[in-house]
């Protein structure tokens, strides 16, 4: 089974890119939420593509539709079912993908998986389409956790070559993060911007892609959130995160740097603040002990690769004919999904972290 | 919930470090596989400690006992449960534990998770004796896995600042992969063995410790295993992974090197190779698109935090005066937790691979 | 949550009676599976109301959209996505169903479960009409298994005081079972078809209702299928069945009447038959020993009470208000549900089966 | 998977009857709980054979050894693991089970379903001695359910041919239930237990054996537990329920005796009491509506068959030789297991209804 995962707050996505619809059923919401949904299409509009000269000219117009769980504008507590029909589509003669594997893509690995059955149009259920579901989830579960004093922002850290600042370990403004949704390029210096940007559109220019790491934060966040081994923080948001295509890896705190520091550098010290809170002076285990969060800020990031379709001439293999052939790849192609990853990527931490908020509830006395 | 994971293999684990016992119970497995329990016991005694002078001096002595679900030497497919006792914990005051954090450590998430009420002594559920029952899991997994064809590696690829040479991303000789296991320190090189010693005694001897870097291969995978989206092998693998204690980041294929690639670089070009089999030329993608495995070698790495244990003098908070303190850490640490932590890493990935295996069977014609 | 189960083939159902639509996710489904929609289309019409006089004058016309998850006319492998508009609801004030609890009925435990939230026009997600992706679902399980050699069957086996004979526990010709779904009334006998609907229609000349027992047979099984204990076939069955409204009890075999019943004329007798298989030569179990299938035919029974909406007035409470009130139900309701829960009844009974089924291929050699 | 079952308090349960131990892991408890382990040890002799003339003369003297997630005599709420060693199994060969068929039992299903790997002496896995583990479960939830005022009773409604009262619907005094307990013999009255113990006495001499009816009631359950659908209370306690071996049927409040009732009978008019309660003036439905609890007392009977071992010749299977035999089962059987199986029943009752009842927090404001 491939499209359903939660602890308290399942979610089950469907859909191929050139079928019907994609959607998504989220159960487990509580009763009497007000959502606000002209919100949850923004959230929406930030993934979307066509939006810029760094994305592609595609136009999806998402436009969700609930189905079920909403009523006078509050969640009933029953499965909330939201859709969105695909439109847009060209077309045209898909049955090159059927045959010729493109390299880095899905293709291949899908073609074995699902024994030559999927609907291998535009990607069909691997497409970056089926994102859009996962930011419906999260658009929900960030108006939840708005309500507890919760926050999730991620910042585009890295595209290619050009990095701007991390975020403080300790922590960020929070208005200079709530800003960060409302950028069309989430970056916290305009000039790192504006070079990811340029990075972006060279590498466009030579029919190449350029990938980038997406970091996150979330504050207000109680300690003692999440279990030890298999329920621990990090295990469930990497097991959300790396189903977001084209993540590769995830660190949380100083993560790979932390090979190299002794434990004298890396243990984070404590002390009380003057509100008689329990807090770090460092944070290099990004507000996670143990599996736990401590009350420190959620720091992690996720490392995503180029964009697989690319224009220029690759080698690969025909299954049809079981010969090795060379494939060009036509179409509008995003040379740089990270900009549009940040968005869906807030969105798996945010359902993600309000999944383990609801599991905490049961031991409330 | 923290103690239990798996689709078709699930893992249950229990015990504190100072309880009676440890052990697991793993349900799942098909019944009539013959498992040899002294390599199940000697992957324990690689993950055991108070072998080398770079571990601590602790001798666990971990004897399995198979308490069900073996008869006959054969698996039977009811529950197979395997219990440790635990002995030779020193007995001594452990009450300064319940009251003052160790800094890194899960002490104050912990406190706060489990409302005062958890087992302190020696880090209670949350000590590391809990992975002994991971590579007992892991032991079973490999022996199912090696029926199939499938084997799983590890080495150590970095101790604080000394790394050796990375696995090649197209694979290594099955052999030199095989010798890895049975080395007290599983490193390809000797000479970066013995700096990445020299490097942990030297930590040692300043009351300090070290981190690193497990990186695992596996060969023989079939492709097409794991699913779009949730169960991706990445998610499901990270998922795991991070069980482990200690863990905090996790890469595939080149990982988050990918951020600074361009797509014609990452992209790995197809071929067939003389005997028919669908390859790649490069293996960026550490043998996974889509989610599932393309038939390249797995290639993970997994960073390790430097143990928090160490014997300096630490700022934290005393929670039940409400107030900072120096806390200062007696007893037999590990300078460094990664030699150890190679058969666990290896036992998870196993375990994790051997499920998502079963999966795979279900639609087999 | 409420809406999902599944060990390999997850079903989410969604949906309210007065939403936009109803439908379902169901994944886990094998790829290349062909499906014949005319046939699940008229499993949907076997439960739809306004079909007979004994049935609910209400037009629901159920018509199914295929979201996801097939293509070429064959399943993908994918998360298959069927949507139900909802169309032909009544516009009229249903506020008084928000206030005044009716007995028999979900109201007043819903009303507390979902804090005054849920939609509770028409009954809302409580509403019967959930029980058409239940249809969906087992339509295309009976697809699958029919690949297999196995089908399910139901017959109704009383209403209200109107018994016809019951199914022979040794099995009944495939072709007297098969006809079964094309009757209107789905009964062995005629004449004790024309007792029920005349009782019905006299239960409903009264402002009155009926209940029923559903028996059900499933030919083909292999023997093994199931788990002993928590996934015994008695226990997923159940868990299944007892997701339909109305069901209050279900019996396997001789069921209830096995506590009357000595050890001697209990236990079945085992022969190998002359094809070679081993037989029994009665079966009180139904076709279940230990909690697994053992290869004779699969037999059980749901009670099912009668419909609570009736016109008479009946006692209630008045929530808004903190009163006892009267109430009487108007509108348009099935005087005995039991017809139109045959085909339901049948779908949990094939998708539960299937997804065994599926479990046992793991361990296939 | 056999062994696992639960939404927020998983129970895993492990063991073969002539295996070393059998056990369970309780997973999700919440840490601060007292555990009175001398009750739990009570509620074991409960189910213990060899306590009276009715029940098998075998001694298994089961004694409870805690593992792990209890720490100064309260769960830390980590998992929590019990396991009772195995002993007093006559030495004897078994090997006649590995190939000659007990009817009645599970020995052909499950040597089918394992493949012949199970371990076959005293029915292996199958085992009643499997229940053990389910009634410390049962046993540590009815501690932490009488906190909140809930408790779950049972009696024998039915051994073979005689039946005493049933439970009053609408509730029994807290005194008379909670005394049942403390009876040898769980019935209301003794005259009636008497008759039955005579039955059962019977049906020994004649080398027979005898099934029969537990009746559970549980008082002080809140409204609004549960869920619609495929966590139903029925749907639950079903599952957990029809996975205690030989269970054949279970039904709520009237159950099947509602297939002949009218919709004017079966619903149970409502209104407040003079304490402000929503209450029923019957209670047909069990404290059940909708899938959920309604504030009224909960009510459901499950059918147990008689004990399959008897002592007379039987014809069955001899699966070795592919040939027809008889079988004369030795050794001490009980002739009726009904007793024994109250706290069983109890148990499962009480575990299913806390594990709803921790869901139910979550939503808690």
């Amino acid at each position: 089974m491939s499209g359903s995962m939660g602890l308290n707050l399942r979610l089950s996505i469907f859909g191929e890119s050139h079928g019907p619809a994609i959607g998504l059923v989220l159960d487990g919401l509580p009763p009497g939420l007000a959502l606000d949904l002209g919100q949850v299409q923004r959230e929406l509009e930030r993934r979307a593509p066509g939006r810029s000269k760094t994305a592609t000219a595609r136009q999806e117009g998402d436009q969700l539709n609930i189905e079920s769980g909403l009523f006078n504008g509050r969640t009933t507590g029953t499965p909330l079912c939201a859709r969105i029909a695909n439109k847009g589509q060209q077309s045209k003669d898909y049955s090159q993908l059927a045959r010729v594997m493109r390299p880095g893509h899905a293709d291949y690995a899908g073609y074995v998986h699902y024994q030559g059955y999927n609907d291998y149009r535009g990607g069909g259920h691997f497409s970056g389409r089926l994102t859009a579901p996962l930011v419906v989830a999260g658009a929900i579960a960030k108006q939840a956790l708005a309500l507890e004093g919760i926050g999730v922002y991620a910042h585009i850290l890295r595209i290619g070559p050009v990095e701007e600042r991390p975020f403080n370990p300790l922590g960020e403004a929070e208005e200079e993060l709530a800003a960060l949704a409302g950028k069309p390029f989430c970056v916290l210096e305009e000039a790192a911007g504006q070079a990811m940007e340029a990075a972006i559109l060279a590498a466009k220019e030579e029919q190449n892609s350029l990938g980038g790491v997406v970091e996150v934060m979330a504050l207000g966040l109680p300690p003692g959130l999440g279990e030890p081994y298999f329920d621990s923080v990090e295990s469930r948001l990497a097991h959300g995160l790396f189903s977001v295509p084209a993540v590769k890896g995830i660190e949380f705190g100083a993560g790979f740097r932390l090979a190299s520091f002794t434990g004298a550098e890396a243990n984070d010290p404590m002390y009380y603040d003057q509100a008689g809170r329990v807090r770090c002076s460092s944070n290099n285990n990004g507000g996670l002990t143990g599996g736990l969060s401590n009350g420190m800020p959620l720091l992690l990031r996720v490392a995503i690769k180029p964009t697989p379709s690319i224009a220029r001439p690759q080698a690969t293999v025909d299954v049809a004919k079981g010969e090795n052939c060379q494939l060009t790849i036509a179409g509008r192609h995003d040379p740089c999904i990270v900009p549009r990853a940040v968005p869906v990527v807030e969105a798996v931490t945010a359902w993600q972290l309000y999944d383990l908020l609801l599991s905490a509830k049961k031991w409330v006395k």
